[in-house]
């Protein structure tokens, strides 16, 4: 068997080599700071390429490319629980609490529909990540069924606000209907590190969230992709919120932290984990879905025990924090200098994840602003500047909240990008009279 | 960079080795004729090393770790649809009308989601997959909008009586409600080579399904997991039904042919795609599910660019066929040898696909039959013959049709195995007097 290095025969070779992501990184002049992802030069090509020789030169190899077990295969479980015990610094992960999943996004869309019913409430940040409630809205889920509970910038969902809501929610329909294996109420949260504000919710507030939780039925989904990213070495981040559910138990069944690989290792993977109560992971096994394709991603799961086992994944890992952070620290420091004594502009300072929250003047409005900036970059309007963001807008629940506020993501490119990108749009900024 | 090719500290080493994959394989006396997969020694081994070798020594290999595009990747779907074009003999595949998918189950999950409203109705052949009813049944479809529609065993769905079916539902609401982008009717079908029974929908009942699909706005989901799997050389199985609708034109729109690699590559690849009209392509596109993680297993879609450029899974497909062909003559013969005389026993002879469906005399139940097969396997009861079959209650819409049926597996095993195994249960079939 041979593979040729060009094409065999003529007119039969692909050529076109442009979008070959999701992002349209054909264009080298463009900074753009929309991208949640690694960028090219943190994916980790040597690292896959040495762990599907180590996967497939056992004689167990074809094993990877049969239909998985439910729950995903149980020596990547076991070796993923190892790493989480370490990552977390928590020895009560255990693999049979552990879900193989094709991404986070994948596993809130089978979420939502395995546990709710047409009658479920969703309660959501405002801002949250844009995705999830457009995801909830392809579920046909109307507007008068989520309930939008506003943030700090900071600390995340408020709580006394979750707490007030909830109360007239439950006053307003005492019974919410049963439906067996459902949850009347679903929270979905980015607690820690968030998207798009950065905010991570303090522990006394994951306590009285789980409080919440317990009194009125409601499942938590965590949106956990970037509780392993925290970048201040002095001080730990708070526990995941799963953490304080009752894992091992009866009482357990309100959270699920939902994991993904995306943000640690490769987006193009599309692996990701579950970690929940007992009561949720026997609930998911018996979803057809589970059973039909066997566990997702199973082959891929199966090329990641090579580097768990062997703590490549940890060594990956623990680069990816250095190299976030210095990102982070360029981005913070370019703002800093260019818009840092601008009056109004108030610079959001997360300690780890992929994004900074900038609030501007109370009359800059960044959907116009950015508007403006893409029609510019299509026309080729002189004196354009070549940078993008995302407009606040984006994020509000209502659509129309967070006007004055962008979110820039810094994972994608190097420091001296960010820098660059930075100045940009200090002079798109100051363009609209912000830093004039 | 080293890997380990044993444990390097103690304890930290998984020994566990059982359940490694959906099948209890581990018992090697058991032969299950359950396992709708393909067989140990039929999973691609060497040619996945080759093609991960191949596709990581390239200088874009990153690119297979990015989130990718939201249809999927470009030059994956071209080499896809080139191979299509050969396999189907069919000049109308184009890359533009194929989506990447994690696979049947995850994409016929999605597409319920994406496409239905609260008031869809479902119609599906009865018997069916049985794990495609249960999805709906997770997706809080009450039983009240599923319509069991009959189908013969060699033809398969009766598209009289889906015809009929159709004219008294829409008689009953005559204006079903109009939801943006949704359908008021799915209808799930497979329509080659059928789960369970084998059968396969002539062309002029193709012609037959297209015509009342366009005059009641039906999407017909077809699951097409064996179109490619046809054994009968002399005939070509008819053509996907997808290729009746209207594929680039404006008026498509009602047939989405939703195919995997499962059975001819690896079930743990959970690979897939989609073929459908522009219409469907573009509202797949939209869909949140499809832009927040990119292309559904990126990875390994890159992983088979190598195997579908250089001609080797056309190659690996020509002999899965043979080895299937072989394996279902087997099984014929063998259920000719100790049944085939046997009055009110009636072999169903597929031309293809994974499954050969049998009645038994009306008075067999063989949902008993193999609730005491288990029981004796569990039990260790002398005597008891170490084979399983699917019970035919497990395909019908009631739970409780088909109870003379069964469903027999043969892509799993060697054909002596099967041989084998057939004689057994020709012995459990005596033991209840069928044969005798």
């Amino acid at each position: 068997m041979a593979f040729s290095a060009s094409s065999p025969k003529e007119g039969m070779h692909f050529s076109d080599r442009a979008n070959a992501t999701l992002f349209p990184t054909d264009d080298p002049t463009l900074i753009s700071f929309d991208y949640g992802a690694p960028g090219p030069t943190l994916l980790p090509t040597s690292l896959i390429t040495l762990a599907a020789a180590a996967r497939f030169a056992r004689p167990d190899a074809s094993n990877a490319l049969q239909y998985g077990p439910v729950t995903g295969d149980k020596e990547f479980r076991y070796e993923l629980a190892r790493f989480l015990r370490r990552e977390y610094g928590d020895e009560d992960v255990d693999m049979e609490r552990l879900v193989v999943t094709s991404g986070a996004t994948q596993a809130f869309f089978n979420l939502v529909t395995i546990f709710t019913n047409p009658a479920t409430v969703f309660l959501l940040e405002d801002p949250t990540y844009f995705l999830a409630a457009k995801m909830l809205r392809d579920h046909r889920i109307p507007s008068s069924r989520m309930v939008a509970i506003e943030t700090d910038a900071e600390t995340g969902i408020r709580v006394d606000l979750l707490s007030t809501a909830l109360d007239s929610l439950s006053a307003r329909d005492p019974q919410p209907p049963d439906v067996a294996g459902t949850y009347p109420y679903v929270l979905y949260l980015v607690p820690t590190h968030s998207n798009p504000t950065g905010s991570t919710v303090p522990t006394p507030h994951r306590e009285e969230i789980l409080r919440l939780a317990r009194k009125h039925n409601i499942l938590v989904i965590c949106d956990d992709v970037y509780q392993l990213l925290h970048y201040d070495t002095a001080t730990p981040p708070p526990k995941r919120l799963v953490a304080f559910d009752d894992l091992a138990g009866e009482t357990g069944g309100n959270v699920i932290s939902n994991c993904s690989f995306s943000k640690i290792f490769a987006p193009g993977a599309r692996l990701g984990w579950i970690e929940a109560p007992k009561r949720i992971v026997d609930a998911i096994k018996l979803a057809a879905v589970s059973y039909s394709g066997g566990s997702p991603n199973h082959l891929t799961s199966n090329l990641l025990i090579p580097l768990l086992h062997d703590n490549h994944l940890h060594t990956h890992l623990t680069h990816l924090r250095t190299q976030y952070s210095a990102r982070l620290t360029a981005m913070l420091t370019a703002l800093d200098t260019h818009l840092g004594s601008t009056p109004g502009v108030k610079i959001h300072r997360p300690k780890g994840g992929y994004f900074v929250w900038v609030e501007l003047p109370a009359d800059v409005d960044t959907t116009l602003l950015r508007k403006r900036v893409v029609e510019g970059l299509q026309s080729g309007e002189v004196g354009q500047q070549r940078v993008t963001f995302k407009q606040g807008a984006d994020f509000s629940m209502s659509g129309d909240g967070c006007r004055n506020a962008l979110r820039l993501a810094f994972a994608y490119y190097e420091p001296e990008v960010i820098a660059e990108g930075v100045r940009r749009l200090a002079l798109v900024l100051r363009a609209v009279g912000v830093g004039v």
